[in-house]
């Protein structure tokens, strides 16, 4: 088996040698920054670990593995346009650098090429059903953008909404990577279903993740400025869950603080994280992702292979979802 | 065989079976929105009277149809919000009736879609290979509008490089369908390919026909404004074979005429007409176009099937072409 270290260097340098260097280079340039701004890797390096589990060479899952980074890219690209966000990983986004025009077009080519990517895999039998489940879990990210959207400006969300939310814009796609990478390895059914739970629990865990380190986590190591949710009013888990145990007092405070764009945005942070203090929003958000992370892990234990074989599976969802103290 | 009315019917029929009815409608309404904006449905209907050359029962071929249109409206959709274009078939575009937002991201699920109905293709075998054209042909239609983009700001245009760009934009999403109903039908390859060249010849006239109805066409007729082009100062064929054909005085009457954007649009489209007229440019546009034209009919007799059922594909290329006196 592969070290997580070496499977991301491996998928690396597939990268590099599949580089969109192609013309015209208005629309590939733009491809190619975006896929080099770096990230961790995430769906290509679980897809390749998951096809590991059953298959010691690697190799034939990496045009797999490059689809579903750039799929995500491609969501990022187009996310940031309707977010209007300037910055990803600490550089311009495309629409920023470029235009909104070649963030659309250099997005629509980029999702076309994750379909040619996979179109490239040698195991031709398998591409229908490779197909289906990334055009399924491609089309939950659609999905579950909109809830995003809709979410902004509906007056109440349900927690079970908002969980739902992020299985689709989040976890799906995750979960499309884990099985894949097992169906192409030639797993049995019940195992690509059991991995794709798994990818669908550490999605959901790995999201409740952020949105806790948003707030509670330590600006060094996060990579984002802490509050960022909290001054752009987002309905995240701490804040549903903060509303619903909220007295009507506390309840008022959030909702008319989390309806305000106060220029002191870190009196705001403040006193919203009080708030969240006060009513134990770190320690039970904690406890709903530690909740999914338990299931991921019973998924795993689930599957037809030696034990040993997970540890490394484990040790990156544990890494994902390093405690907040 | 099927004629030209009755397959228009049947595939509006299976649009109609196959509308976008799915939730959440902030997402797929806009889609089902600009699906029943109506138009020609040439790419189906092109696909299913090539599927017809060799089966008679056209029904295993409508998804690949209903694919082609999805991504063909895509196109339009993102196309639309690029460009700045209110209105599509005399009613609004997605973007001015919702937002961009709205406009990006259901068209996004439209690309996602056209895969998603051809993955749903009864013949399993074929799937590869129509996702493969399709995907080299939707990258073709990306490319040419990066082309057309490029194009605005370029000073100089060759007439190759302004036949390539409609190739690609135009032609290719067409050469696809054909290419598709064929060999979902069981053609040989090589009719394939020349169905696919019938494709290319009869999509460049057909976006060359565009350009000269767009100066020289009849208002009632042609459903948009005329001189539209001459306003907006695009680089039509008819404008780069001007360019090239005009006298020194007469090339710098054109560039300061193409540069301007007077309140006198009436004037100004008088005045490149009359320029036009000058240089023969209408007669030149039909030769051009005629050329085309009659390389898309060989493509159709050099295929391996009776003469006769050619005969609808005939009208169907006549009818897209009907001369401008």
């Amino acid at each position: 088996m592969y070290t997580v270290k070496a499977i991301k260097s491996l998928f690396l340098e597939y990268m590099e040698a599949n580089k969109f260097e192609l013309s015209p280079r208005e629309l590939f340039e733009p491809v190619d920054y975006i896929l080099q701004l770096g990230g961790k890797r995430l769906r290509p390096v679980l897809l390749l670990m998951s096809y590991n589990l059953y298959q010691e060479d690697i190799k034939a899952a990496l045009p797999a593995a490059y689809a579903y980074e750039i799929f995500h890219n491609f969501s990022l690209v187009h996310d940031d346009i309707m977010d209007e966000a300037p910055i990803r990983r600490g550089k311009a986004t495309i629409h920023q650098k470029y235009d909104i025009n070649t963030g659309i077009l250099s997005g629509d080519v980029m999702l076309i090429y994750a379909y040619k990517y996979l179109l490239d895999l040698e195991k031709k039998e398998a591409i229908p059903e490779i197909l289906s489940i990334f055009t399924k879990v491609s089309t939950d990210v659609c999905i579950g953008q909109q809830y995003d959207i809709n979410f902004e400006t509906a007056n109440q969300v349900a927690i079970e909404e908002y969980l739902k939310m992020i299985e689709l814009k989040t976890a799906a796609l995750i979960a499309g990577a884990m099985y894949s990478g097992a169906l192409l390895a030639g797993a049995t059914k019940v195992d690509c279903q059991n991995l794709y739970e798994f990818g669908l629990n550490i999605g959901t865990a790995f999201q409740l993740q952020d949105d806790i380190l948003d707030t509670f986590g330590n600006a060094a190591t996060f990579g984002k400025r802490i509050g960022g949710d909290i001054v752009q009013n987002k309905k995240t888990y701490l804040v549903l869950t903060a509303l619903e145990r909220a007295n009507s007092a506390q309840k008022k405070q959030i909702e008319d603080l989390l309806s305000s764009h106060p220029i002191d945005e870190a009196g705001k942070i403040k006193e919203v994280t009080e708030l969240f203090n006060e009513l134990n929003i770190k320690e039970l958000a904690n406890k709903k992702r530690d909740e999914y992370h338990s299931r991921a892990l019973k998924n795993l234990d689930s599957l037809a292979i030696d034990r040993e074989k997970l540890t490394p599976l484990k040790m990156v969802a544990e890494s994902l979802l390093q405690r907040v103290q």
